[in-house]
């Protein structure tokens, strides 16, 4: 069964220069924002240093706002390097979940789009304005990754909330 | 200063169905194999838990052996989707050697198979050969991954082996 009440989520676009990540709490329909953010390691870093810093960083936002879920974009880059790059940095994202005991899920670009603007293949500006508008906030999230991160956590809070209508009918 | 004194290496071949593992002793120029093994999640388990088991049995062994380095293998896949499948691997096990305050070293397969056979295009076999002997294994470590990682283990003991002769010469 669905949890009923209000439930806080935690979405996460994961990147090793630049993993965003943004805290809703959804409430029945309404939606607000909790936390955003950016966790941009030096750049000087080395691979192990920037992944350590990402999953730490994660960590800590995990203890602060206490998710109750959390979902993570699931993109697969065309250029196998930036493709491992992500592929390394949304494995942080996943054991910091993971080693809280959240299941975690992940989400294709297309799949937050498609629930966030109604329309799979909305643009970017789109996502971002329909994000602004469902969190009720004056400015976009900053940095972009940020306001990709919330896109996710309502995408995630969308689906649920689907889902919840549909056991509740079939009751 | 390079240390002196035996010390203990663990190296890591990274695979999101088969991670292998190999712990070797460096005593001077003698070598001796502590441990290997494979950790292979269920193959019906989600990416979620299969990167949770990896990472978690890779603190096990850690916490047993108590390596003083870590070695891992650096492989880009040139396929997109076992490239990325391997890079998560690879983070899991890159989060459990800094989670325990060891350093990484990141090697790539070629690297390996010049330091191990003297040859940098060595064949599978030749590496497989070369690590039996200079670890005294009457047969070859199964599985194939954790013979791998005891190369790479091996790798990373010879090219530091190198660097304190340099080290000494100079002096």
């Amino acid at each position: 069964m669905t949890r009923s009440g209000p439930i806080t989520i935690l979405g996460i676009d994961p990147g090793l220069s630049c993993t965003g990540y943004g805290v809703i709490v959804v409430d029945g329909s309404t939606y607000r924002c909790l936390d955003f953010g950016g966790i941009s390691p030096p750049p000087k870093a080395t691979r192990a240093e920037k992944l350590m810093r990402i999953h730490e960083g994660l960590v800590d936002i995990i203890d602060k706002t206490h998710p109750d879920e959390v979902a993570i974009e699931d993109f697969i880059h065309g250029f196998v390097r930036a493709a491992v790059a992500i592929g390394e940095a949304r494995a942080a994202a996943v054991l910091a979940a993971s080693r809280a005991g959240l299941t975690v899920e992940l989400y294709k670009p297309s799949e937050v789009k498609q629930w966030v603007t109604s329309y799979g293949r909305g643009s970017k500006d789109q996502v971002g304005m329909m994000v602004q508008s469902l969190l009720g906030m004056k400015e976009p999230a900053q940095p972009n990754d940020a306001a990709d991160a919330l896109a996710i956590a309502l995408c995630h809070a969308m689906r649920r909330g689907a889902a919840a209508q549909i056991e509740a009918a079939s009751r």
